[in-house]
């Protein structure tokens, strides 16, 4: 092979994902340079406070003035930094300048993808993203690349690490959601502020990522439906474990009809019997049904530096060999144009803890709510505690609005003194 | 978008996968069309018979005169025919006329896959074959762009289907080995002449390419340690279930030291945690585990029609954009050139299950045989039966070579009356 000149690389961020890649284009520098067929030249690294002790990153490389540094037109831009600004403007800067970009940041991504890319396209350089979504998995170039002839109807993922390791502490260990919580801050998996995380917004953005990818149209954070796991109790978790099932914060995007698809983010029970049910602690796995391929499950680390940094030097080496043959990865796909359903309009089943009286009736009356709605029981387990009774109750799959006014029925009937719990159920039915 | 002049395609081999490729692309032809940036025209269908009734495919598609058909220079030629030849005399031709090639075939590819991948890189055409390896797993173009800036330790797969159905049965029902391969005959999963699955050659092939694309080093089929599960009793199953194990034929790929590879395809013990032991039925998956992302698991349908074909169209996706791009996707990667050592140079950990004299003595005598290899025991259970205690060992890792020294020296013991069963054991330890 003849000696082709260095690809040269700006990395703008250097937290712990940034000093594992940097840490990683060193040790590896040989295979990389044989696998991308040029070698990699580091020649800046933009940080925002560069009094901070960084280890094992030159000084030299070190600047805090981003834009200088972007303007020295590198082959190749890593953004690292993560939220929306400054990063959005710097990745543009890069792009105008001819840069292609590599990029780990979900929440800008799932925010104001639309921009990057249109930019990427008019720029004529590649944007890849496969660090955004659960981090050392290859999922968004399988659905970008490998599904990309068949027809994806569903997928179901766990894609927030922090509140998988809570459910599986909640549920293995019998905690409560605050002292699983604190668990996990205890040992970095949760951040002091858990909001993202907890409420379901990060997972949110990567629901849209995906489903973007799945379905070639666009979607953004605000077309996701969010409800984190804050609300769970050990009531939720057990009444799972009785009827065979745990709880998962899911990510869930769907083809509800033609060339239309609800996104959602919500708490639900699956089978223990799902491949995705034994996806335990902090790892990620994303579910996906494809028309011709059937069921598929990618597994791995959703977070970290080394995992992360893996996504992130796959996709260097990517840009790296289009930079070097002269030409572009696969751009944004988003012909499909389809319309963004609500909630309401989503697929899906329901449990139902109910404490009703315990007196003659009472079942049909309860069963008449759910018929009015045109929403089929699966299953029905009735205990009874001396005047009351407790009604655990299963539907089919249905639309989520008929389930939602069967609930505000049950509100009103005098036989219902109390909703113990409401979950949605996924992944029991054949879809 | 400017209307594309059609890529025109032609299929050679219109069996199970053919017929599928053909109604998706009937079926998707308006979603291709616009994922590739052209219409796809099939241009032919070469078959060996004629008069075969073929359902949904129109009769003027279909010639026998496969070299006539293939010098029309279709922009796709998509082989389908597998074994060796003449797929392999097709392929050449296809390529030295200027077709980019997709094929399924893993025998060819683990067998001589060096000639087509350098007859592609000289007529600069792509040459792409996801569908060789676990059906519709995205896997290939996982290994070969995700991963590429990683650096894997260590693959393990359940890549053949008949076999897994097999052994489920044999673990969940209780059958033979007979009586399993008679019920996966009955349901399809299994051929007449089942050899090449229950043998291990067809995984063996699939870890072949495995192992290249992982590894980036040509490894060809003759390069593959070779066992099948024919052997394998109810016995055998009952002791994996006893120490909480499942029996599963694996592929298995590691580098055993710098620049140094071991491939081999044999039955496993594995532990029922491990996330391959949830494996069942004719599904695959494959763990791999890589020095930055850690352990990462791709699952799902490895064979059939439509899941086969959903990875052709996938790649038929892949190669027309680069046709309409004018451009190639990555070449074969064999830099790496590494050594290919014997499976005694295999590291692996050893179940034993021995029947021995029940006399003072023994245990010492037995344990001493595998201190002098170097071979340190894990666990011993010792249960006894009258005269004769039977012995269940578990070893460590070791080098392969060990473990047969350990072996070989039992057999010369007095005290060791017969050796009911050895089998190696993975995934139980930290690589």
């Amino acid at each position: 092979m003849s000696e082709q000149k260095p690809l040269r690389v700006a990395i703008i961020g250097a937290g712990t994902v940034g000093s594992q890649v940097i840490s990683l284009m060193n040790s590896q520098a040989d295979d990389l340079k044989m696998r991308i067929g040029a070698p990699l030249e580091l020649i800046g690294v933009g940080v925002k406070d560069l009094t901070k002790d960084r280890p094992g990153i030159a000084k030299d490389l070190l600047t805090d003035d981003i834009s200088a540094l972007l303007d020295k037109k590198p082959d190749v831009v890593i953004e690292l930094m993560g939220s929306i600004e400054p990063a959005r403007k710097f990745i543009l800067q890069a792009i105008n300048n001819g840069s292609s970009v590599i990029s780990a940041n979900k929440a800008l991504l799932a925010k104001d993808g639309a921009t990057l890319h249109k930019a990427a396209e008019k720029a004529d350089v590649d944007l890849y993203y496969e660090a955004s979504v659960a981090g050392a998995i290859p999922l968004l170039r399988p659905l970008r690349e490998s599904l990309v002839g068949d027809d994806v109807v569903k997928i179901l993922g766990i894609v927030n690490g922090t509140t998988n390791y809570i459910l599986t502490k909640m549920d293995e260990l019998g905690e409560s959601f605050d002292s699983a919580l604190k668990s996990a801050q205890d040992l970095g998996y949760a951040e002091t502020d858990p909001t993202a995380d907890v409420m379901g917004h990060d997972a949110a953005s990567k629901a849209a990522i995906l489903a973007q990818l799945a379905f070639h149209t666009r979607v953004t954070i605000d077309d996701v439906y969010c409800e984190g796991i804050t609300s769970i109790t050990q009531q939720d978790v057990k009444a799972a474990q009785q009827m065979g099932f745990v709880i998962k914060l899911l990510a869930v995007a769907e083809k509800v009809k033609e060339n239309a698809i609800v996104v959602r983010v919500h708490p639900a029970m699956i089978p223990v019997a799902h491949p995705l049910a034994s996806v335990r602690e902090a790892f990620n796995a994303v579910f996906v049904q494809a028309k011709a391929a059937g069921s598929l499950m990618f597994y791995g680390q959703g977070a970290g530096g080394a995992p992360t940094a893996s996504a992130v030097l796959g996709d260097l080496v990517a840009v790296g060999r289009n930079r070097v043959s002269q030409k572009r990865g696969p751009g944004e796909s988003v012909y499909a144009d389809a319309e963004i359903l609500p909630i309401a309009s989503a697929l899906t089943s329901y449990y139902l803890n109910l404490e009703v009286a315990d007196q003659p009736g009472v079942l049909a009356e309860i069963s008449a709510a759910f018929a009015t709605q045109g929403v089929s029981i699966q299953t029905v387990r009735q205990e009874t505690r001396g005047k009351v009774a407790s009604l655990i109750i299963r539907t089919h799959q249905a639309k989520e609005s008929y389930l939602a006014s069967v609930l505000s029925d049950l509100k009103n009937l005098s036989a219902v003194k109390q909703i113990n719990g409401v979950m949605r159920v996924e992944g029991d039915e054949p879809s």
